[in-house]
């Protein structure tokens, strides 16, 4: 049974493990407190990018021989595989780490089993601490594991009155230079961004990842896919091109729902045989509508601009809901300034209780970070 | 010329002027420093309620003996006139302060003549300092003096994608329980509700100001104004009966516009003859439209429930807008949590600066106020 100091370093593991969230995919997001044979901090650590040290390499060398007949508590179950760096529960165990907390077992089939290893070299090892909190900040990691495809993020800039283009079609900009490139820094994050064939003929986007001006290089960039029923993507059209993988995704090819349309559960499980884990949404309102109606969608990244424009298509639309009742619930967990633009993070809801007759509800006590961002 | 002292205690002055801002109506909010003989701060007051202290007697209580000798930090005109309470000008000379230094002029031709009054006492008197954002936090009151009419607001709610209702026109309830009461603060802030006849025919609104079931007392009651063209109002309309008094303006009585609508600088105006200062503009999108076409709106409350419909009417409708490049242009001053939604304050960029071609622009540096909400 964890103790009281254990708890305390495992919430701390958790903030850590949250703090680089961009540039770790593919990887996990894993914090590592070390704790010395008083209990005492004695180093801490998180996994930064794919090729960085571990989280628990990184907290024992800022530990040192304090970690000696110490504890390591760490948001993921230690890896017990040699990939780009060697098994972290081998070097827990060498550099005298006598117990071991973790949050998280890894779901993973290749690194698993390090809790096993660690026992064979002797360590004490519990886990389960504070899983569902350390759960929620991996849950970009983990969720594949659990759902069997990417997990996918659905990202839309609109006006303060809900509209993502003018009358006339246009939305450049509706968000600001940093919004943009913030948008840019997350599709360099994930490893596939989708859009709908009616956008790709509407505003013919490239769809890569651009830093400022120059874009990043063919190896790291997502692979593009178009979901097109009936396969019109132009053959001239920018998201062919050859900066990036492209996969124009036919209901031929991937399997059509009733009315002819591609199959986005089939689509996104394609997508995971594939090897790919993190989904970029992007657009046009009717995919993002029939993303929700498939119940696909795992986390919201909204940008509000400080603009009205009293006309033109919203974000969202054919999204299944008809009446207020209905509406899909939402919980804010972050809220912050980007520039002169607003940022909104939101998840779907996972209680389910009803509102009584005057609106009122359940809080269910989400924390919901609110800022003013860094680099304004 | 202000000293460094004088200038922090102004600008100590305005943050208390902002402090009571929904209590304050009709008055100013006005903020007071006293400094003492030797420039240091010997009490502090600002303006709660009609009816109660000044912001300088409240101040002069505070500092008791220590005023004497000393200098009066003051964000409005001390008023020389005798209404609920006696003149300030008076108070400040009988407390035995030397030096007033205000930012602002008051522009009301009842209350004025304080600078004059405190030169007649002996006092030197320095006005101007921190004039702007002395301003800026009572542009409510003073609003009305520069433009001959209401201080108007626009109030919105609204789901994630922009939706005021959904496909049905179910509106019930977008936003939760939070945000309905802090919209109840509001309507008992402003003496005029304004909405189009098409909300008033939809939704059947009563338009008053609640406490819970409560509703407020008569005297305290804003005007609901319903804008109806043609004075289709239903008699048995709730936004007809006795809890507050009513105008159905009609084109007839304001003023037509050329395709026969109410002429809004006519409706306002006309209002601001009635005497009233602070106008609510509650719907629906249409109306809210022809308001931004008509130059008319000051500020921009917008609560937005974390939620989706992906169908439905927008807040805003008709706003004049074709392109992109023709948006009208916001700047957030205010975004707090309240409940589970979001609150964001938005006023009409003064700066009119096009964007280049990135959409790159200046930022203003206006002061954006990021909070969670203290009653959650």
């Amino acid at each position: 049974m964890a103790n009281h100091t254990e708890n305390a370093a495992m919430r701390r593991a958790i903030e850590l493990s949250s703090r680089s969230q961009d540039t770790t995919p593919p990887n996990p997001d894993v914090g590592c407190v070390i704790l010395d044979a008083d209990g005492n901090v004695a180093g801490e650590g998180w996994h930064q990018r794919p090729g960085g040290p571990h989280a628990e390499v990184v907290a024992l060398r800022a530990a040192g021989d304090r970690a000696r007949g110490g504890t390591a508590v760490v948001t993921l179950e230690p890896c017990a595989h040699s990939g780009r760096t060697g098994p972290c529960a081998t070097a827990l165990a060498d550099a005298g780490i006598a117990r071991v907390v973790f949050a998280v077992s890894d779901p993973n089939p290749v690194a698993a089993g390090g809790a096993s290893a660690l026992r064979a070299h002797g360590l004490d090892v519990e886990s389960g601490v504070l899983a569902d909190e350390a759960a929620a900040v991996n849950t970009r990691w983990l969720t594949p594991y659990r759902t069997g495809r990417p997990f996918v993020v659905w990202k839309y800039a609109a006006t303060l009155d809900g509209r993502s283009a003018a009358a006339d079609g246009t939305s450049r900009w509706i968000t600001g230079p940093q919004a943009r490139a913030e948008v840019h820094r997350l599709r360099a994050a994930v490893d596939t961004i989708v859009a709908g064939v009616g956008t790709v003929v509407a505003d013919d986007p490239q769809l890569t990842a651009r830093d400022g001006e120059a874009l990043l290089p063919y190896d790291t960039q997502p692979l593009r896919v178009v979901v097109d029923s009936t396969g019109r993507t132009p053959a001239s059209a920018r998201v062919r091109d050859a900066s990036a993988p492209t996969w124009i995704a036919t209901a031929d090819e991937v399997g059509a729902t009733v009315d002819g349309g591609v199959n986005l559960s089939k689509l996104v499980t394609a997508l995971f045989d594939r090897g790919q884990r993190y989904l970029l949404l992007e657009g046009g309102p009717t995919l993002a509508g029939a993303f929700w109606r498939a119940g696909l969608i795992d986390r919201v990244i909204g940008y509000v601009a400080p603009t009205l424009l009293g006309a033109g298509p919203n974000a969202l639309a054919e999204a299944g809901v008809d009446t207020i009742n209905a509406a899909i619930r939402l919980e804010l967990t972050d809220v912050a300034t980007v520039g002169r633009d607003l940022r909104l993070v939101a998840v779907p809801r996972s209680d389910t209780t009803a509102v009584d007759v005057d609106g009122n509800e359940p809080h269910t006590g989400a924390v919901l970070h609110v800022s003013t961002s860094q680099e304004g």
